[in-house]
């Protein structure tokens, strides 16, 4: 064991503050990583504040974490120190069901690892994420960085990246289709960006008429206001695939009827409550309304090796450790362009 | 023109009765047909009642129709004096769109002519259905009945046999799959027949003790009570499809949870109000809520060649045209074992 810093809630109404925490020494398939950046998702947020009401407290939020390997255990073979890596929101997973065999650890059987609240298979306790001087995590869960993207840049990708990446692949999004992307924040920019890159036609939906030129400029073809009943009319029956990263309960036939036959509306923000579906809409078109979630580490490789070649990663803005509340604060009036991501330099050094 | 006799509402809270109807002398694509079964659809009733707030009175309902050509236009090839054919639920569409090009005319962009309470392309009026001793068709919506099949049992294959055959075969149900129809009525029977035809696991789900025995004599290899929520959490998460033929609103997350990763359930049945429909079920195993909307022309020709090859019709009870209210009350209480058809003899040579 040895012991590093990291910033905690302690309670669901207690700010975040500095905490010591213990590390398990590196067995011989783990990867000990000094932690550089590390993205804040609003599921930190969520978990912080026990909106979900399974928070295990001290909570150590954190799973966009881009680092540099410190050292190996004696099995390792992929990582050697100093290497730039990435650890997202899995830590582990049971590595026999049929989905971690495929390669589809995110729908383990038995339930994946996740990186923070999450309970360690080996009876370690409970793991907790990146807002953390250091991390220790399997090599099979570890991703390699290219070194050419900034990598504070690359943190979201290990969230907010892989979670767009993923269904725009699976659903082969490309050329010659008409893409809808609802909402522009973390994950938004992001399934913009990768659409655009894949050769899709890229149509940005936002109620924000101040997102519009930022829309456009990160690779939206056109931007609608979905509050333009206008704007929205001219656009139904033209959608071959929708990605819908709005994570607050809102009307989702508006856009499943946006969708041509045989179209696919993704849902990858999660909103609490159930959302009326008209199966009207689904009916009259063969539409399908399907859900995502994040990618298994096979997709994420490619995803980051598919950002490298194409020098893609996310708008961000760093923070300081101390300025996290500040950041949720923020977050919460969707007041951020597009992610913030915690500089760990500014970690204190002792509690 | 020429009239014949038919049985229609002659307004929302009027009971169906005789009426004089002039149908067009069949032109140079059409092919006459003289009705000799109707299936009953829950639609005919929902319509004749209004339910819809679009119905035009007075209304003849039916789009199970069976019989056999009285005569032919100069340009029908396909169709001769005599020749056992169906007509489904409808009788024309733009025949221009990409839909109706890839003989989708189901989905036609612009909207198909149901087979009653449509109007007409040619200008012709309003589109009566089958409960009528005759009917004039275009040849392009005319289907080949087989002749070894029992045709008044044939009737229910153009709409609830095809609504639950197109989605089957869309999604390639087959050998090897674990496949649910939710729902013993008209639609989940044939949906039961032709999964079981496919070579798939097939799982009935029911609310009625009484039809579990019934189930199994139709093709189901289980049967489940889904009201018994010790048997559902057993299914969880084992399903590669399922064929949500209920009508009215339910549960759907129930359903939508028993579905493996990347699992398709299809809604048939159109439940009036918006279904809720859990996100987080979708995102946590990349499922699929789909619709689809009974079949078109070439699938509906392909299934009546499947049920002639198989020996596969409907389960139905034999009714006079006079005895329709007593019908349609026995549907409201789901009492009909598992589609009424009206044997068109009985209908009155005048009015």
């Amino acid at each position: 064991m040895f012991s590093c810093v990291g910033y905690a809630a302690t309670a669901a109404d207690a700010r975040l503050g500095p905490i010591k925490l213990d590390r398990r020494d590196p067995g011989p398939d783990d990867v000990q990583i000094d932690i550089l950046y590390c993205g804040v998702c609003h599921s930190d947020l969520h978990q912080a504040r026990n909106e979900w009401q399974n928070t295990i407290f001290p909570c150590v939020p954190g799973h966009e974490i881009v680092g540099r390997v410190a050292k190996v255990g004696a099995s390792v073979t992929r990582f050697h120190a100093g290497d730039l890596v990435g650890v997202g929101c899995m830590v582990d997973s049971c590595r026999e069901c049929p989905s971690c065999r495929e390669g589809f650890e995110q729908y383990c059987e038995v339930g994946f690892v996740p990186t923070y609240n999450g309970e360690e298979r080996q009876g370690g306790g409970i793991t907790f994420g990146g807002y953390s001087r250091a991390v220790v995590v399997d090599q099979a869960f570890v991703l390699k960085v290219p070194e050419k993207l900034g990598p504070a840049a690359v943190a979201p990708l290990l969230c907010a990246g892989i979670t767009t990446y993923s269904p725009l692949r699976h659903w082969k999004v490309g050329p010659g289709q008409r893409v809808g992307i609802v909402g522009l924040g973390g994950l938004g920019h992001m399934g913009v960006k990768f659409a655009r890159a894949f050769g899709a036609e890229v149509v940005l939906f936002t109620t924000s008429a101040s997102k519009v030129a930022d829309g456009l400029r990160l690779g939206a073809h056109e931007v609608v206001l979905s509050k333009d009943a206008g704007a929205m009319a001219k656009e139904r029956g033209r959608f071959d695939f929708i990605l819908d990263a709005v994570a607050a309960n809102h009307d989702i036939n508006a856009y499943l009827d946006l969708l041509k036959r045989d179209g696919t509306l993704v849902q990858v923000g999660a909103p609490e409550t159930p959302l009326p579906v008209s199966v009207f809409s689904l009916l009259m078109k063969r539409r399908n309304f399907s859900g995502s979630l994040i990618g298994g580490i096979p997709e994420t490789q490619e995803m980051l090796d598919f950002c490298g070649e194409h020098d893609i990663t996310a708008d961000i803005e760093m923070i300081r450790m101390d300025q996290i509340e500040d950041a949720y604060a923020r977050m919460l009036r969707s007041d951020v362009k597009y992610r913030f991501v915690i500089d760990m330099a500014t970690m204190p050094e002792s509690v």
